[in-house]
């Protein structure tokens, strides 16, 4: 299997030096300074075990691409950018081929299942990092981070198997599981708090809590089961921590990096707004992430840095309590 | 109400016209020549009941509008050009107006629900035509078209009485509907031979036919009602009928037209691939869907005109038997 990652970011860029440095066949598209830093010296990837460098073949777009049948697909666009991805690979002839959504949110899997049949998902556990072109930072330790692989909607096949295996190789945990998406459904929850931390940094917790209590009975509402991935998943402690690496900080989460890069566009849409059309669709209210995407129209609208929303006006906007810290 | 036409082509210009022409006050938003053309003389509306020219205010994007709360939105963009269309909604500041979806396909409420509480579909019974900037055809007499008007995912409130009657004033028929959506995948139904009747002409009707059962299958099994808005349905007799403009051309669905124009992209993966989606989602195969798919991404990728694929391929593509006709 040659694995072709759609997206050099953090997480797209931390699979490619690992698969590739495991001597594994991968072939990266990716954008601007990333591609071309690439292009000229490879990406190097530090986590708290240490550095690790590698070179492998990276392109602009999939129709640069010599298709074959052995090829797999990991998509790790954000969210907002997967329908002009999936254009660009039905352009280049892709068709049989698995594509598996790497990808927070849950909306992915079904924009490609529009388009392609042999669709998987993967629930990535990936505390990684993009801020610099040619350098990416992971802070999972001992290992870098773990996936949940399964077909989409549900069940295995021998792509999930395979994947699996080729990211054990490459020293990551892979899972292949009959249920992926009651997995990537409990990760959605977790990344509810992307938002509220881009926002106002490290009071973030009690809106996160709130808008994490809301999506829990919008699920029960329609009926959508959840695994834990949060602190109770044992291999949380087993497989994954979260771990200093020495001479850097951890920036926080995709959309806090998504601010501080100012790349025009965060995907708040695909997790906060995933709880919003859940709760519209099922009559049950979600005025916790309602301001999530208000908040975040806002700060895109005014070219706002993380952290510059206080907590006192997210509170005002919930009329959270201090009783609910 | 104040009513914004987003995407001033040939369902939306038609709309524009009628509504200025009554009297109702109207915002276009439109691009390039389209909208120059506004501009500098505004639009004419041919119908098989006469010319009707008006003039209207037209911008090329919502942040140019002073929006009000009185203001309501039409969507008449192509159903790949939603998500953007929303994102510069977000953007210009709309938040709690109606947001009217007139599209083809049933994915346009979905994605503007996510991002909107206030969503309303409407199902665009329109013979229309946009190849001229400045003109647009409809073929609907004796009144020009109809419009199934309700609250998405389902319900009626004032604003659905509001339109069908702004609608009814401009001399179309307007109906709010408990179930819309019943009425808009019936339209689907119909929308699916577009590719086909795009792809090889005159010929596609056991093609389109093989779609549209394929299609009931699915709709069967996800439970999804489809009302039917073909030649059953006595609105099609006694409101509108398709009908000649002397000295035009009636040059064929909506696909067809982005073929003639050379857009670049036509709305088959919100159509037929809504079919191959929910086939996909429910254990259904649909290979006449999944041709119609592939032919499509085909004639964008070569650049191909209507009516380039002989029907010998689709029937061979299809093992359409001559007794299936």
């Amino acid at each position: 299997m040659r694995i072709i990652i759609m997206g050099v970011g953090a997480v797209g860029g931390t699979l490619a030096v690992a698969l590739a440095a495991s001597g594994q066949e991968v072939v990266g598209i990716a954008r601007g300074a990333q591609l071309q830093a690439i292009r000229d010296g490879g990406l190097t990837l530090r986590t708290p075990m240490g550095d690790t460098h590698a070179r492998f073949s990276c392109v602009a777009s999939p129709d640069q691409i010599d298709w074959r049948p052995d090829d797999a697909v990991v998509m790790t666009v954000k969210g907002q950018h997967t329908a002009a991805a999936l254009d660009q690979l039905v352009a280049a002839g892709v068709t049989d081929q698995p594509i598996f959504c790497a990808q927070n949110g849950v909306d992915n899997e079904r924009q490609t299942l529009r388009r392609f049949a042999n669709v998987h998902a993967v629930t990535v556990m990936l505390p990684a990092t993009f801020l610099t072109p040619g350098e990416v930072l992971c802070h999972g330790a001992p290992k870098p981070g773990y996936f949940d692989i399964g077909r989409y909607p549900q069940g295995l096949d021998a792509a999930d198997h395979a994947l699996a295996e080729a990211l054990e190789k490459a020293g990551f945990g892979g899972y292949a599981v009959e249920d992926v998406m009651a997995s990537k459904y409990g990760k959605l929850l977790m990344n509810l708090h992307n938002i509220a931390e881009a926002a106002i940094g490290e009071g973030a917790r009690p809106i996160a809590e709130r808008m994490r209590a809301e999506a829990r009975t919008v699920l029960e509402a329609a009926g959508i089961d959840a695994r834990d991935m949060g602190s109770n998943d044992p291999r949380r402690t087993t497989v994954m921590k979260v771990t200093e690496i020495p001479g850097t900080q951890r920036p926080g989460s995709s959309t806090t990096q998504s601010f501080e890069r100012g790349t025009g566009s965060v995907e708040t849409d695909y997790l906060n707004g995933e709880i919003c059309l859940l709760g519209r669709l099922h009559g049950v209210p979600t005025p916790a992430n309602d301001w999530g995407m208000a908040i975040a129209a806002r700060m895109l609208a005014e070219n706002l840095k993380p952290h510059s929303i206080s907590f006192e006006d997210a509170k005002a906007a919930l009329a959270v309590t201090a009783n609910s810290r």
